[in-house]
């Protein structure tokens, strides 16, 4: 790694649930020393540390990771010795919101160093940090946990942690750069697995087909849920609603993945996915909470990317293309929301479909 | 007509907004008495009579029509003396929520005489009335008026009265029954335009066109504006969603009415709608409101008819396709609202995608 330090030095973006208990269970290990930058919690848990419920770990009062930040830090780029390792991003990500995450986390990398950790769900979300990194690894991170942080410092962490670290292969780069890149990989899960048999941090040796298998769900019933505001249990009960919608989507992102990746999606994958939440649960997909709570979606990532691939290499995606108009309207409305500058001007002189306006 | 009265016997059911301002048009006129079925507002009429705010015929307070009713009446259908000539219906269309339309107003449908009026969007409405009443004509009714009922008994009419009344041609009738049907659609228009140059009512030769035409909007606007809650301003401000939402839908439908019902709809009509609306007005179309107020939405007709037609002369709407799964799936949620019998049971057993149930 070149670097000096008995233990990995790791950056958290994102403390909320899921990169709490990441950092968690980075620290437990005791082979990684977790720096977290922290936001709305700042104050909570500079206070009164992290509260956690874990159904992994237990009962958990005041507890901080080696040091929490109130930004990004910017470290000196000439000296390996003030590196961080990993920056390790858990952030949701919105790549149509600004700031990006390459211009949030630049300060913080070490240019042929940092390794940079997208625990984040979605298609091609390595693309940007590739042109804005191109001398850093970057590596995935699938996550099945469940954690939400509620109120500010205090982590329900309900969901067992299943984590699968793998490496993004940059198509520029060749063979060595894949060797490194499968290593730093490997290492981390190591420093993660030290945590002990509670976590299930598994290397994950085809990120492609993984991604690709997540998109089966996020790309359908979470785009649907988020639509309809609607749990999937209840789209279950409908049963229009998963055969006119929810199974077309995944059978275009599986024809999708064939022709775009070379990724083999066994169709049988299909049933399953369709049944997977607890039906007693009437589980409510990531991106209805973020519409229920005013939020962005994280919609570019999970549904226009395989939408845009499907494009690039032909395949009809009819379904997925009315759900990605559909979610780009929702995020309107919610970047209206936040954003003063998209309000909607009551007189609609100069624009494309302004028109007839009467006084 | 057959019919011993000096005026036209009126029956109407659905004295919301629109309905009244029909009432109040042809009792105006002094051609016809109308007898209207109220509901919701039935105390509020009877006590104090409507309050109407008419941009068509100024303040009017205390009005009633020649009687009121607080339920469909039955008449002897052995005896014409007793029929309504017109029985006119403003509700909203609902079909797939019980009781049928034609199921309800039965009791006052005289077998030979009464033509039923249907001052209501969508396609193929005429269908169950041809079904239920075969010895009976079928008028079809189209008006652009803009009027709200709120709180019960006032009447809030803001849009100028255009309406436009013609004939439904059953295609199991001949000729005779064609230019009979035509007579009383004229005999309508002549007593509702007694009323004088207020308002606009015209005779419409081709009802199939103008029913296809209004779906320009009622499926496209209407429908997205329900499923993402946004009014036609913000979608044109955002110019994605007509670009990818709208105008698709517009020339699905333009293709379906060409190939299922041989109605040319000029390409020019498209732009022309997507502007239609004021832009200042920020205008949320009917079911968007109703979305908004957890009423039940007219979809089958305005979304589900044209996608029909479609499927059965093989044009591809796929844009269609996913607004109406989606309508559905939204009308789902408003019968959960209303209808106990469909509450999604916690426990998914024997449900087609029950499944995956754990405790």
């Amino acid at each position: 790694m070149g670097s000096v330090h008995k233990k990995l030095q790791v950056l958290l973006v994102g403390s909320g649930g899921i990169g709490t208990m990441v950092a968690y269970a980075l620290e437990k290990g005791g082979k990684a020393e977790v720096a977290a930058v922290l936001r709305s919690n700042f104050e909570a848990v500079f206070d009164n540390g992290f509260t956690i419920h874990s159904v992994d770990h237990g009962e958990i009062k005041d507890w901080q990771p080696t040091s929490i930040l109130d930004s990004i830090p910017s470290v000196n780029k000439e000296s390996w010795r003030a590196a961080y390792d990993y920056v390790i991003v858990t952030t949701k990500n919105a790549p149509d919101i600004p700031p990006s995450l390459p211009d949030l986390i630049a300060p913080a990398i070490t240019p042929g160093h940092t390794a940079i950790v997208l625990i984040q769900n979605g298609l091609n979300i390595e693309r940007p940090f590739f042109s804005a990194f191109p001398t850093n690894t970057i590596l995935s991170g699938i996550t099945f946990m469940g954690a939400i942080e509620s109120p500010p410092g205090t982590i329900n962490h309900h969901n067992h942690d299943r984590t699968f670290i793998g490496a993004f292969h940059n198509p520029a780069a060749g063979l060595p750069q894949k060797a490194f890149a499968t290593a730093l990989a490997l290492h981390l899960m190591d420093a993660y697995s030290a945590c002990g048999p509670n976590v299930d941090c598994t290397y994950e040796p085809d990120v492609p087909y993984s991604r690709w298998r997540k998109l089966l769900y996020n790309a359908s019933y979470n785009g649907v849920a988020a639509i309809l505001g609607m749990d999937t249990s209840r789209m279950r009960f409908s049963e229009h609603i998963i055969d006119d919608l929810i199974r077309p989507l995944m059978q275009e992102i599986r024809a999708t993945a064939k022709a775009a990746a070379g990724v083999e999606l066994e169709e049988e994958l299909i049933e399953k996915i369709i049944t997977a939440d607890g039906y007693d649960k009437c589980f409510k997909p990531s991106m209805l909470q973020d519409v229920e709570k005013g939020k962005f979606i994280e919609f570019e990532n999970l549904v226009g990317e395989p939408l845009r691939e499907a494009e690039r290499v032909g395949v009809k995606t009819p379904t997925l293309k009315v759900v990605y108009g559909l979610l780009k309207g929702l995020q309107f409305k919610a970047k209206e929301r936040h954003l003063k500058e998209v309000v909607v001007p009551r007189n609609g002189e100069g624009l494309k479909y302004g028109g007839c306006v009467r006084s």
